[in-house]
This record gives C-alpha cells, sequence and structure tokens, in this order.
C-alpha cells in the first residue's frame, strides 16, 4: 500500500521552483528515449545525455521524448531551460505527491496524472506519476521507472497502424492520455474481482481474516478515488481548452477519453459503495455467530444446571432424608430429571432456537 | 447479478475506433429486421444481409432498422461505413459496459441507454445495453439479444394506432426511448416487492437468510443506480439539444419521458434509502434476540447457582457438621432455597427481565 | 403505509397519451362540482354530467370545477378534449404516481401535487394526488377522494370573505396550493408528537416494540420526502414563471406559500436526523441492557463457582482426607468460602460493576 | 426541549393575512418602548398604547419601536395598517414558527430571526423568534418575551458611544442584527462545553447516563443546525440587496455580520461531527466493557468447571473406585487440579486475556 | 487539543470596531521586526515601539512588519490609524477566533489565515492565526507567538535567493501565503503517521487504547478540516481577484498555492475517510474477540456441564443406587463421559468453532 503521504515537507521554506524529488527512487538510471515521425519517416533511438534532444525541437516532425525516472533534477532542469518550461512546472514534475491537473501555459500545455497498476508480488495497488508536456511539434513525457505502458503506442507508431503518423502532436497527448485512462480499467478489474471474492467470503463463511481484507479494500478505494477523482477536472479541462495546441479533430477523442473517465470514476463510486456496506454486513455475520453460540450454551446451561441441582441436593448428607430410603427414589428422580429437561426442550423448540 | 466490471481491459492500447465486442454473447446469429412506413404505407421483413438496408437509406420514408446481437463486428463496421458514422461511436456500440450517453454528430444522434429486465430464472436483475441512432430519416437500434420490448411500438406502426405513422424519425426514436424508460418501472416493481417482503420478514421474524436477502438488495440497488442515474442526462441532453433532428413537437413528448426518468430516479432513491436502513433494524433485532437469549440463561444461572452451592454445602463430607444431624435439616435447607430461589425471581421482577 | 410503487408498468408499450386510471380507486362514483363567481355574483352546484361544466368555459366569471375521483377516464377525456387540454397532461392526471411537477403550456398551467393525511384508523400516512389546471378564467381541480380539505375556500367564497371573490382564477389557484401545504402542517404536527414519543420510550424504557416503531418512523420519513421535496420546485416554478396567467399581486402569495414549502422541508429534514439517530440509540441501549444482564451473570457466577468447588473438594470420598476429621474443619471451610467471596465483591466494587 | 413543531395547523384554511399568535404565550403584558434620536437628541419611553407610537413615523429622527410580547394580536394589526405593513408580513410575525428569512418590500425591509439562548433552570436551549422592520427611518422590533440582549445598544444609544447616533436606521437595524448573531456565540460556547465535558465522560468512565447526555446533544445540534442555518440567507441577502433604505457605508458592517454568521455555522457543523461520532464511540465502549466482563467470567469459568468435574468424579459413590483408597489420592487430585487450573492460566496468558 | 470555542462571547453587545483580544496569550510581549529592501538595499530591526515603523509607509522599497503576539490592544490601534485600517479589520486581527478569510479594501488586501503545528509535548495540534495586511508596497504580518515559521523567507531576502528582491510586495505576500500553506504538509505527515500507526493497531492487536487514538484522531480531522476548508475560497480569492496590488506574474505563483491547497484538502478528506471507517473495524475487531472469548466460554462449559451432572448422579446417596455396586461402575461412568466429551468436541469440530 503506498504511504499515505511522502516527505513533501522538505520543500516547506524554499523559494518556489526550487527542484527537489519527492518520492520513492524507484529506477536505478533514467532512461531517456526519443520518437521522431512525420507520415513519410520515422527515427527512434535512445540516449545518453538528455542534451541530445534538444535540436528537435524546432524540426518540422513530431518529437516524443519519454524519459523514465525523474530522480536527476539536473535532467529536468537542462530539459526546462531549454525548452522555456515554467520552473513550478519542473517542481510539479519532480513532486510524485503533485495531485492530477492540466495547465495550459500558452506555449505549451502541462498535464500531470496518476498511473495505477497492482502489483502482484506486493498484493498492492501502486500509484505512479506521469507528467506530459505538449508543445507545437513535440510531447515530452515522465514516467517514474521503466513500464511498458506505452509499447502499445511505440508499436502503432512504428508500423503507421491507425491514425497516429498522419496526426500532430496533440493526437500522440491524446494517446497516452488514452492509454493512462484504459489502464485504469484493469486495475478496476482487479479490484472488481477482489469485491466479488469478499463478498463471496462474507456470504458463505466470514472470518477474522476477512475484516482483513474489507479494511484492505476500504483503503484502496480511498486511494483510487484520490487518483481517479482529479482525472476529470484534467480530461474536461483538455478537452474545453481553447488552445492552438489542439486541433478541432482531435476534441472527439478527447470526448471519448472523457467519457472514460466519468465510467472509471462511476465505477469506483459503486466499488466504495459495496465495500462501505461490507463492514456492516461482516458485523451482522459476527452477531449472527455469536447468537448461535449464546443459544448453544444457553440450551446446554439451562437443561443441565436443574438436573445438576437435584443430583446435588440427593448428594447431601443429611441424616434424615427420607426420598434416600425408598426403593423407587432414584428411578423417579431419573424420571423427575428427564421431564425437566424435556420440558425444557420443548420451551426452546416454541422458541424456535433450535 | 451481472459482473460488476466486464473484460473492458482488452481493449486497453489499442488505437480509438478499433471495433471489438466487449461483454457476453446473448444470442446465437445477430438477427436484422427493417420497418419501413411513411403515412401511406408499410413494409416489414427480415434480412439476412446487413447490406439489404443500405437503399433505405435515401429513402424518403422512415426507416427503422433492428439488429439484435451485436457480437459480430463486421456488421456493425460495414453499417458504420455505409451510414458514414464516427468511429468511436461504433467502438461504443460494441462496448456493452459503455456508460449511458447521448451525443450530437451532427447528420445523427447517437443514444446508448441500459435496459433492465428481472430474470426470474436466475433471481437477479440483468443489464441489457440498447444503442440508438437517430438521422434525418432513419432509425438504428442495437439490442444485446432477441427481445420483445419493442413489440408494442411494430404493433402501432402496423396498426397505425397513435401518432406514430404520422410523425417523423424522431417520434420513433422516442417510442423507443419511451419504452426503455417504462421498463424501468417492471424492474421498480419487482425491486419494490421484493423490499417490502424483506421489511415483513425483518418485523416479523428476522434470520441469517434475511441478512442475505438485504445483502442482495443492496447490491441491486447499485446496480440499478449505476445504470438509472445517467438516464437523466441522456433525456434531458436531447431535449435541451437543438439538433434540427429533432421537431419542436416531439419536445413535450421528451419531456415526458424526462419525468419518468426522474420519477425513476426518485424511487430509486427511496429504495437505497429505505435499504440502507434494514442492515441496521436486522443488527438491532439480533441484538434483542442475544439479550433474551442471555437473559434466559443469566435467570436460570443465577437461580441455580447459589442453590446448587447450598446443596453442595451439605454434600461435604466432614464429620462434626451438626446440622447434618438435625431432625429438621434438611426440610429447612429445602425452604432456604426456595427462598432464595423466589428472592431472585422477585428481584428479575423488578428488573423487569420477564 | 402506501405501497411503495404502484403497478404503473400496465401502462408500458402504450402509445404516450393513452388514458389509463393507475392506483387505488378511492371512491365509488366521481362528484363533479362547479363554483362560479365574481364579485358579484355566485353559483354553486353539483352536476351529474361533465358536459354541463363546458359553457362555463367562456364566461368572463371564474369558474371553478373540482372533480372528486379520477378512475372513469371518459370523464377525464371529454374534459380534455373541450377545454383543449394535452393527452400526455390528462395521462398524468390519472397516474396517481405521478411525482409532483409544474407545467407552463402557455393557455394554462398545469400542476400536479401531494396531499397528504394521516389516516387515525390505519395508523398510517395517506398520500393524495391532486391535480390543478389553471386557465384564463377557470380553475379544474381533481382529487382521488372526496375530501372537506377545500371546503374552508368554499366557505370563503361564499361568504366573500378575504381578497377572494375580488381576485382572479390565478388567485383561487393559489388558494388551493396554500390549502395542501397548510396541511403538511397537520402531518408533519402528527409526525413529530410520534417523533417524540418514541424518543420517549427510547429515553425511559426500549424494548423490542420501540423497534418496531422506529422502523415505521424511518419509512414514513422516507415517503414523506418523496413527497414533499418535488413541492419546492413546483412552487418555486409557479413564482418565477412569467406566465400571463399569473398576476404581479399574487407574486407576494406564492412567495408566501414557497416560504411554507421551505419550512415543510427543514421540518422533514429534521425529522429525519432525529429518526435516523434513532436506530443507533436503540442499539446503545440495548447494549447497555445485555451489559447490564451480563455483569449480574459474572457476578454470581464468579463468586459461587468457586465457592461450590471447594464444596466439591470436600464432598470427594477419599479415604485419607484429613480435614474432614479436623473438628474445626466444617467451619474453617466456612469461613474460607465467605472470604473468597467478599474478595469478589471488593474486586467488582473496584470495578464498578454494582 | 422547545417542542418541534407547534400548532401551525390552526392556521389551516384560513384566508392569508389571517392573523393568529402561533406559539406559546412568554409574557404577560406586551410591552413597548419607543427609543427616537438622531446626533443631537435622545427621547425614550415606554408606551401603553400602540397608538402612541403612530406620529414618530413622519418625523426625521431614527424611531426605533421594541414590542417585547407578540401575542396581542390587535397591537401588530393596528402597527401594520398605521406604518402599511404587507398583511402576510404581520401574519408572520405572529406566526413563531415562522423560518427565518428577510424579505425586501421596496418601502421596508423585514427580517425574521431566531435567537437562541440557554435556560440554565431547563437545561435546554431555548428558541425565541425576532422580528424586524426597517424603514427609512424607523426600526420596529418584536420579542417573544421581555429581555435584556438589545440592552448594549440601548446603552450606546444613551451614552452616543460609537458610530450609531450619528448613523441612520440601517445601521440601528444591522447593531440589533449583530448582537442576535453575537448572541449565537454564547450558546455555542455552552453547548462546546457540555460537548467537552461529555467527550471527557465517554473517554473514562461512560455509563447509561451517558448515552441519555449525547441523546440530548443530539437533539439540540438538530434544533441550533435548524436555527442557524436559513440565518446565512438571511444576512447574505440584506448584504446584497440594493434597496436605497441601506447606505452603502452599512454594507461593510453587514459583511461583518455575515462572516461572523459563517463562523457559527461552521461551529455547528464541528459540533455536529463531533456529536455524531459519540454514539459509536460510546457503542465501542460499551462493547469493551462487555468484552471485559465476559473475560472475567471465562476465566474464571473455565478454570474451576473442569476442577468442579473433577471434584465430582470422586464424590460418587462407587464401591469400586481404587482412588478413594490410596493414601496419596487425595493430596495427587490436588495437585493435579492445581496442575489444569495453572495450564488454563497459561493458555489465557497467551491469548493476552489479562 | 485547542478548546472548541474560545470566548468570543465576551464582545457580545460592544460595539463594531472594539478592539478586545480573544484568545489565549502565547506570548509575554509582542516583538516587532522590521525588514526593509530592494533589489540593492536591505535593512533589518526589532523595534520596541510600533511608532518606529510608521516612516516605512511612505518609502519606495519593500516594508514588511511583522508583530509576534496580538494581545496589546493599542499597538495594533496605533498601527491602524496610522495606516488606515478599517477597524472591523483590526477586530478581526485581534480575535483569534476568526475565520479564514480573505477581504479587498482597495488600498490593502486583509488575509487571515490559521497556521497549524503539532506540539509534540502536549501531543496535539495547535492552531495559530496569522493575519497579513498586503499595501502597494508594505507586508504586515501577524502571528500570535514567536515562531520560526517566517525564517526561511527572511534568509531569502538576506541572501538575495530567487525572486524575492526583485519583486514586490505582493510576491513577499505570496512568499508568506505558501509557507503557511506548506506547514499544512508538515501536521499532514505527523497526521498521516499516526493514522498509519493507528491503522497497524487495528490491524493486529486492537486494545481499548486504540478506541482512545481513534477517538483523538476523530477530533483532530474536525479541527483540520476547519482550518483547512476556508483556505481554497481564500487562496482562490486572491487569485482572482483584479486588485492592482497584485502584479499578473504573481498569478502563476498563487494558483501554485491553490493547487497545494487542494491537495491538503484533498488529503484531509482521504484522512477523514479513513479514521472514519476505522471506529467500526474497531468494533468489528471488538466483535470478533468477544466471539472468540464465547466459544472458549461455549465450549468448556458445554463439554464438562453433562458430564458434571453424572458426576452428581453418581453423587447421589440413595441406597438402591444398582450401578454403584458393580464392579465395572466406575470405568463404564469414566467411558461414558469421555464419549460425551468426544462427542461434543466432533459437533464443535464441524460447527467450526476452533
Amino acid at each position: 500500500m503506498p504511504r499515505l503521504v511522502k516527505r513533501t515537507s522538505k520543500k516547506a521554506g524554499l523559494p518556489p521552483g526550487t527542484l527537489i524529488h519527492i518520492g520513492e527512487i524507484k529506477t536505478k538510471k533514467p532512461r531517456i528515449t526519443i520518437i521522431d515521425y512525420d507520415e513519410a519517416q520515422l527515427e527512434e533511438k535512445e540516449v545518453k545525455q538528455i542534451e541530445e534532444c534538444f535540436p528537435r525541437k524546432d524540426k518540422p516532425t513530431v518529437t516524443w521524448i519519454n524519459i523514465d525516472g525523474i530522480h536527476q533534477v539536473e535532467i529536468i532542469e537542462k530539459l526546462g531551460s531549454h525548452f522555456g518550461l515554467h520552473p513550478l512546472l519542473l517542481e510539479d514534475i519532480l513532486n510524485t505527491e503533485q495531485r492530477p491537473k492540466m495547465e495550459d501555459f500558452d506555449d505549451y500545455i502541462f498535464v500531470v496524472l496518476k498511473m495505477l497498476y497492482y502489483d502482484g508480488k506486493k498484493d498492492e495497488i501502486e500509484v505512479e506519476q506521469v507528467s506530459l508536456i505538449l508543445g507545437s511539434n513535440f510531447v515530452i513525457s515522465f514516467q517514474e521507472r521503466e513500464g511498458d505502458v506505452f509499447d502499445p503506442i511505440r508499436e502503432r507508431i512504428r508500423k503507421g497502424k491507425g491514425h497516429i503518423r498522419k496526426a500532430g502532436a496533440d493526437y500522440l497527448a491524446y494517446a497516452l492520455l488514452d492509454t493512462i485512462v484504459d489502464s485504469c480499467f484493469l486495475i478496476l478489474e482487479t479490484a472488481g474481482e477482489r469485491i466479488e471474492d469478499t463478498e463471496q467470503q462474507l456470504a458463505t463463511n466470514p472470518v477474522p481474516e476477512t475484516l482483513h481484507l474489507i479494511r484492505k479494500l476500504k483503503k484502496e478505494m480511498i486511494i483510487l478515488r484520490k487518483s481517479i477523482w482529479p482525472l476529470r477536472e484534467v480530461v474536461s479541462g483538455l478537452e474545453r481548452c481553447e488552445s492552438a495546441l489542439i486541433q478541432k479533430s482531435t476534441g472527439a477523442y478527447l470526448r471519448d477519453v472523457y467519457d472514460h473517465t466519468i465510467q472509471v470514476m462511476d465505477t469506483v463510486e459503486s466499488f466504495r459503495d459495496m465495500v462501505s456496506g461490507m463492514l456492516d454486513i461482516y458485523l451482522s455475520s459476527i452477531s449472527n455467530k455469536l447468537n448461535e453460540v449464546m443459544k448453544v450454551l444457553t440450551i446446554f446451561a439451562v437443561i443441565f444446571i436443574p438436573l445438576t441441582f437435584v443430583a446435588g441436593i440427593y448428594g447431601m448428607n443429611f441424616e434424615f432424608m427420607p426420598e434416600l430410603r425408598w426403593h423407587w427414589g432414584y428411578p423417579a428422580v431419573l424420571i423427575v430429571m428427564a421431564s425437566i429437561a424435556s420440558g425444557m426442550l420443548v420451551y426452546f423448540r416454541r422458541k424456535k432456537w433450535f
């Protein structure tokens, strides 16, 4: 489970625009890849130094610079100063606690998003921050670690599949956004399955372990919600913004992403509803079980306590206890006991205790 | 109970507009029917190939193409390319997880809806996606399976009953919409009955089975809500949209559908309120019962424990226990025991334990 | 308690404007009364045939047609066709499940409302639908059953008391509306009293019956809320609508009704708040009682169990038990027992168990 | 605790503007006082007849007429007809159930407010309705009973302290409003103290009495909220209204009152949050205690039940029980019993039961 | 934990603008420091008398007057009259209960904020009020006590680090605001850690102490929320206000602060969500434990009660009990007892009780 709050406080008191990486370091060395394409040509390479990207800025082709690993502040700094990015923007890229947002700086649009994936090993939802800068003919994307999420887009560019090679940088930015939003569905599927499993367990045999599962689902829903709610503002901001950087034809695609975002949010809210009710149902089940246990105890106690008392009576050592001398005393007492016991059983039957 | 999330993730990474069917396949072979009518004439037939529908597009009469079963992607594809439909729209038709929405593409209006029905056999609410495309003189409707929901409309067209034969394609689209919204009332009725049954059970004799019923109702309410809430936006979007495709006279009818939608939503919210309180009442009932059980146990234990102790005292084998030798010892002890027991009973009476 | 959902589904699939009565039939034969007045004259009569009302339409005096009982569809139908009412409006009058609403049809304004009254015999809140049609010089009102709610208005018209004889049809419509909203206060009073009684019971002696009362109050609040919330929209719609049918001077009166509506809603919300907390308090009380019961049981058990054990020890039949032969053995054991018991009592005292 | 709903129903059916006093009569005889001032002069007197106030209306000085006790309808009636007040306004003054509101009648502004005070004797929050009418050079205030809340304002007028003697009637109205809003802080303080006391009790030693306190606080919060929420609309209405009666310079003061109102509301909401959580904490505490009690019972029972059983074994009267004849039988049994007991204790220790 | 409501009531009835300090006195003697700078020069000193600040008002350099300790009313009064500040503003500075707000007085902008810090010694969140006045070339800041929160800004001014020496008074005000908002992150971190610790405790071993922790967290969340929610309005008010005092270039920085504010609020809401669920989980855990305890009790009781009864039977002193004379009677009884016990154990195993 990701920490609730990272050490953002280490920034407190520093001047705005001071570049400090906030968050875990998730990759060893940042990896910089460039894909440069238009309808006719395609160039793809991995560079060692960020400076190698700079000449691309003024070429007419669409350039996609992808940086995996954001903890080397100087890379971001150099990039920022060459591409003329606002210092506050660079600060936001480095701060992995940044809330998803979209900002229009006229010359470029800046988008921060959260990408969610389920880490099977840790059995936890992981949150990764992805930042995108969309310029007139370039897209720069920042990921916290090397990942294969954007591989299908690379493939589409390489093969010239779909609309992508013909379209501009805004369509590329859309494709990245779409991929990130689509990756939410995967997380919703695994979450949905775990919710149903827990539901199932709750219905058939709720054990203390179930409580642990519910607690975990609850926390996951809070994290999902915190990551996904601001997404809507981001996407609707992009759709509505009247920047010259976004062509009119891309609008329909952004609207489609927006639809998906709303759907993701709807699902998260439904999940929250389901999970929030689980605890009450768990509590009710536990109460049911306790009631069951108590009934068993009560039936036994209430039947045997009077019998034991009767046995106790005739276990007393008084010299003058006439019954003890009767020949049929013992069977008579046994019959009395049997009647008491069956009386009790009838009483409990009537009360529908068993 | 429908799965919470279907495998929408299989689309992740594919270019937008890639046509993939998402959802269960609910019918064997898609069935395509055409009804072509104006005030004077009526033609109705079932076609094997989707291409047979294409000539209808340019006829002045109103054409209603209904497709039951959407899993054959090529049908949708061909239809889309002939009628000039946007690829994202086709994608939405195929994705049965699509959130209800209404989109105005100038030349045609696209509507996605959820139709709910109660599957008595599975004892579950089933959700089916219905898509409508309204063009200037045609309506294309897509259902997941063959159903008889639209039969009354077919009947009205055949018999020329009501306004329908005189009106245009927009009125037909309205009639379909109205039918779908009306079908919600049926589901609300069965849900309402089950809520009242559960309420009844809760009031008279809550058993662990009741908890299961409540849990099921809760989940149903979440599904109902998720399907019905977006309906309002869809219908109000249609009512407010200033498309030339919708004549002014149809507005009053759409407002009527809107009223019904609000009423459906109101009812769903009332149901949610009722169901959400049930669990607490169940818990209270269980607590009541537990209390009852505990009182019985306590009364018995508290009365007999001291008596048994007294019997135990005189069961001790000390040589020098003068009471054991007294002639009236035994009756005296019995009297003492009776007094203890009645004292206890008086105490419990005062505490109103029985 | 009124049914949650009436059989509105029987309308499903019928063309819009099909007139079907939905709801219980609450009166045997519809009763039609006409009051026709202006400042100078007054005519009041009961008619057998709805056709007798028709000539009134074009007279300059204010005509109030009141119809008690709406299950005879043909009456509504004839009225509708003579007064030129929209078929969807007639449908709404007949559907007693209609959500309260206000619609401006230019020539007339249509209002649907719910009137609540407390049925003492059934010990339930009853909901009755009242529809009003305000034309330029007439008001037509529809009630589900004969009632005396509007009698004071009739009296005011007869006696020329207040403003009413001087004012137009809009003032009459306002007066009817005001009467309906005022009737809510009566229901709130009885509800408030029952809430306070239940509160009282909860505070002094919560019994399982209290749970039943709370459950009933909860359901009533849901019904009240569903009926009263839409009222606000209706009244504010009337107040804001710029119809020529409503004179400016009536505006202040409508604002007054609006104030009352807000007050009714505020009270319903406060009631909901109170009732929603009751169940938790009931549960807490039950837990308190259970705790009390358990303490009594525990005190008795924990005191006597060791004593009985000691008695059991000296009830064993070993041949070589030296204590049994001691002369002071018996009193010594009694003293040991007394010390154990008092030690226990001191322990419980310290734990503040009694 | 004030009744939830007063008998407002007695108005039902009467024509609007019918003057009926609704509410408790809280003072014997209405008391009418006049303060008439401008920067230079001051006149203050108590009058017997309301008619004595009438000449003041047309004097250029600021006149403040204060009426304590509103149950004598004729006073309100006469005042209304002389000052030309709307009948609906008079009705609202007399109805102590009126929701706080502000209405601009062009010639005068009408404000209804609730004043809250804590009645130490009854240990309850009391609600009193205060109505204000602000005219061009007069303010008329209505209170339900004689009170000293406005005394500091009288003092300020008398001593010419502050801005008040130089300013107009609108400033006087503001001063009254400010006093009423300030009086809310007092009630919040006492409420806050009682909440903290209850919190304290909950933390240290929750007893059934605590439940009663929580129940009472809950109800108080509902009453506070109902009285204070509409206040915001009233004050913001005054601030925003563009009446000629309110000078621009008074705007800053009204904004200040508005700030206080928001602060009062914030505090009430925080209180509600705190109180709403209390019941759950109470329930958790009770559960804790029950658990504690059950552990004590269980430890004792589980230790002694087997021991008593062993003692029971050797209390049996079989002729052939070899152990009974062993010389070390008795000590051996005692040792066995001690081992059982210590085994149990070790087990409970491990389970951390004590 | 700060008191819920401070004694604001002592102001009740006083004329507006009466200067009274409300709140704790947190510092002995107010400390006044001045920093006066522009790009070229810097002067910094501590003054004894507030009058020494006055000449700074008309100098072209940026002047920052910081006052630690606000309980000496005359300092605020003198400052107010020299700088021409509105009396209501001065009142707000002195009232530490003031709700965070931003007010534009044309010549200067007034901002009230809450600064939160965690007092490790008291183990409580402390709230301190900070007021800022931004004029054309000066900023006056008021703190309740001497603190080092603003030291980094002083350092930046001294060293000429960052943008600050080149920018105007509005940038200084922004820097102070940013520092205050950043200080919230620190409090969120400590709160987050404590929430996670409590979560951990809840998951592994919930004890009554955990309930106390949850109760405390709950209260803290209420305080955090009350202090942080109004912050958003303040910052967005500053960002949107079109005052000439705020240069356009500062807008981007204010937007950045706004982003942080939203992030703080999001986190507080997530925390609230987490804490609000804790109590239910605690209750469920307690129920689990109770269930466990009851099972142990029940297993023991139910096994031994019948055995003890059997032993009691053969402890009876009837003369004619044939079994007592049988040679194998004793072993037979022991075997019967063993069978009863194992039967019970099998039954409990099947019920999965252990």
